[in-house]
């Protein structure tokens, strides 16, 4: 039986964190709990402090960072079977993390206890006790993963439960039913969960699933049939080999089409929060994606997209305005319109969708994205964009010209790169240069410097992150590629872009809109 | 009830030529329906001879194949309301395609008769059952589609129905109830295939599935749960809007899974079949794509690698030869030792846990991740440090020096950027240079240009991937970036990394690696 209100569980950090070509810095860290705070999840896995230096660190940095919907949940293992829980350094680092909940988990495969962990039946039910017992009297909630549980139940479901019933013996607050390799298909997890939820009453149920046969999103909307009410997963369902179950998807099945309230945000910042992740994770959004992908509104066919236009649900499960995607013809010319109205209505109230210079805006957008652009990550650059088509911008600086070079081996011995650049400032020119650690940085530190002579408040900024993205890679070395330049000046924080087919002119693009723009907010 | 034996009916040309960005030339149709026809599924909808001039070209063309084990379906739709069947000429060009199975679509859901094709609920009755009835009299195989059969029976139950009676009346073979939409359920969709196979006993009955809510593959499960026989789909999913279901991961789900046969040709070809699709279409194959995907038994973490090593179904839900696909350990931080032994041993087998390379390759593997090196994509430069320290590896050319530059605005008005090279190949020196869209293109050219006049083989190879990833962003511009390149000559594909602070020679990295890779393929 579905009951109403259900607890999202987002591992993007910690089992998102394993999937091949992907590694998160502290920083990629700290803003991606950010998006998943304002959407609203109410756990967010963050790591495992107890394998990884990296994980402790960021739970330190972590500890004084104000949610507002989601609380961090720390990661580990139950205690090793040849030591006291109190004097397991895994666990201890659980216990010390500084989070209020933790997830633990226990192998429930009876094969799993015996062969990997070389421990004996009852050794394994005692550390899973143990472990958890202990955390509970350290004040925390546990919520316990009982990995290979489908698995485990089908080899033997009576140590299976057993696992569980000491979970429960400890104390724990949630049993996670986890389908660790993939394997399970819908029907049995459905029967599975259901036959658990029967022996467990009025116990948290949890489903963790992986999508290695294709099933994850499904066999976690099954378990909730079932009767879990509380769903782990990943955005974009990153994750080790086939991924996670794709909580971007689960979110707004169970919201729109099961009338279960997931997330305390709105469900309208859905394709914003998974873009956002993207950008920083550094993967593109495939096109295809359930409710977020650029094409899960496109209509292609003539006889669907005459359909559409005569009635929008006959070929379109939800309104996609719910989940903030917009619908596409991709014959015609009226692409994502609606969404950058709602977006310059913010910034030019004045301008209505007749507006000349509304066209004006919309022709230029999409110009841009045709040469690779994109905004939904860079704001600033959108403002500006905005702000030169209405008028109300003025450039602070004019470039003659520059030349940036890298060199091997270092001409100096040191520096394998260096930049010189000339701009003019109201009429008055300033010529400079710099080396740096690569050309894009010693090309910023030229513009800078050359700045600063008229603008001393630019001293005030810095840069807090760099990406790159190679575009339409048939091309290789010579593809165009994509930059998002991130600043601050400890106030306020803002993303730039540039696009060109050369890495330095496409920095150079980013670096100056993003120094126009701390000049524009200085003048606001 | 599961039956034994299922019919899989591939949509790939049909329903995935709808997918965004992808066109199919006759060729390359004829070229899918010969790799479909050796996995060996029952049916391929190979498009609609009505509606489109290429697919009745295709289908003259397609007459004088010989196929083994499937056989070639033409698709359209019911009768136009207000023509006598015998005279709609969409109706004649599927009785002329020269199949013996077709595939007709009717409205199922009321309002869709009514208000896209404008008829009353009796003529869309009598468009199914004529249109039906007169392609049995023509001796053709009728498979009937029910569109939007599942949001027709939520609507009106009794109408949907009615139309399944219909075509039922006209003399269908097969009824395939379809989720048009895509925004059905699991649960649901396996309450309304039983409660339709309850009606229809002994009726072949097929299922259509979008993936629109994520759960196309699991859906298509569901139903045959319910008592389909006949599962509709394309291989890697592709499709309008989130694409169809994936019958590249149904079929291995259902024969590895439930027992049934579902194709007359070896699963282990599964993989591969993919592959020669996906090029074919032009589109990578997702490394995350279950069964088939590179990633898909691809080992991560150090705990999953070391117990994968112990009992390799502790974390496979399958073994990966069974589809044609195989086990792979990434090289990263958190793989462990025990994942690298494994590689070099492929590599290097005289070389032992003890003996002093193997320690030798370790260190220097922690030394250059620690630079922010990842081996785990680029297998050809870890071969290539492995080759170097154990002694059997010798450069094909040193570096004198390298200069590469971009300049705004460009120095002849086309190109901003320019590279010069100086190398040596056995004491004879080559110096050239090369302009380019961007730096590292340039720099790739004249590198290219010198080497093929020691190595004219190099001349086979050309780069098929760049990427580029910004690390420890905390230093903005001045961070050091990854660049991996994937190249290939044709016969064979590898990838090698580079890392800098500069991505100029984070580039030249990589690219290094990849010529003196393809010199020492040629030299085995």
């Amino acid at each position: 039986m579905p009951v109403a209100k259900l607890e999202m569980f987002d591992t993007t950090l910690r089992d998102g964190a394993q999937t091949e070509g992907i590694s998160f810095s502290v920083p990629d860290k700290i803003a991606i709990v950010r998006a998943l705070d304002a959407i609203g999840v109410r756990y967010i896995e963050a790591g495992n402090p107890g394998s990884n230096p990296k994980d402790m660190e960021f739970f330190r940095t972590a500890a004084g960072m104000r949610l507002k919907n989601a609380e961090l949940v720390a990661f580990g293992s139950t205690r090793r079977k040849d030591l006291a829980v109190e004097q397991d350094p895994n666990v201890l680092s659980l216990a010390e993390a500084g989070t209020n909940a933790v997830a633990v988990f226990g192998k429930s495969w009876d094969l799993h206890a015996t062969e990997i962990l070389g421990a004996t039946l009852e050794e394994n039910l005692d550390c899973v006790r143990d472990t958890v017992r202990f955390l509970k009297q350290q004040g925390k909630e546990v919520i316990f993963d009982a990995e290979h549980f489908f698995d485990g139940y089908l080899h033997n479901p009576d140590y299976a439960l057993q696992v569980l019933d000491a979970a429960v013996e400890g104390g724990a607050d949630v049993l996670v039913l986890c389908d660790t390799n993939g394997g399970t298909l819908p029907m049995r997890i459905y029967e599975v969960v259901s036959a658990v939820a029967r022996r467990y009453p009025g116990m948290r149920l949890g489903i963790h699933c992986h999508n290695d046969s294709g099933c994850a999103v499904a066999n976690s909307m099954m378990a909730v049939e079932g009767g879990a009410c509380h769903v782990q997963g990943t955005f974009m369902g990153i994750g080790e080999r086939c991924g996670n179950a794709d909580l971007s998807v689960i979110i707004p099945n169970l919201q729109l089409k099961r009338g279960h309230t997931c997330i305390a945000g709105s469900l309208e910042t859905l394709r914003d929060t998974v873009r956002k992740i993207a950008e920083i994770a550094n993967i593109p959004v495939p096109n295809n994606m359930p409710y977020s992908g650029e094409s899960a509104f496109a209509h292609k066919g003539g006889m669907h997209i005459d359909g559409v236009m005569k009635l929008p649900r006959s070929f379109e499960h939800i309104d996609p305005a719910l989940v903030g995607n917009t619908r596409r013809f991709l014959l015609s010319e009226v692409s994502g319109k609606k969404a950058i109205l709602h977006k310059i209505r913010d910034l030019a109230p004045h301008l209505t969708k007749d507006s000349p210079e509304t066209a004006a805006i919309l022709e230029r957008l999409k110009e841009l994205e045709h040469e690779g652009y994109q905004f939904e990550a860079a704001d600033a650059s959108f403002e500006l964009l905005v702000r030169k088509i209405i008028g109300s911008f003025k450039p602070h600086f004019t470039l003659d010209m520059y030349k940036a070079s890298s060199e091997s081996p270092p001409p100096d011995g040191v520096h394998n790169s260096s930049a010189m650049i000339k701009i003019q400032v109201d009429g008055k020119s300033e010529t400079t240069a710099a080396l740096g650690n690569g050309p894009v940085n010693a090309l910023d530190s030229a513009l800078r410097r050359a700045l600063c002579v008229f603008y001393p408040v630019l001293s005030e900024m810095h840069l807090i992150d760099y990406k790159v993205r190679v575009l339409e890679t048939g091309e290789a070395t010579g593809s165009r590629v994509r930059v998002l330049i991130e600043s601050t000046d400890g106030r306020n924080t803002w993303t730039t872009v540039g696009v060109s087919s050369d890495i330095i002119e496409a920095s150079f693009r980013a670096l100056v809109d993003s120094l126009e723009y701390k000049l524009f907010l200085e003048e606001k």
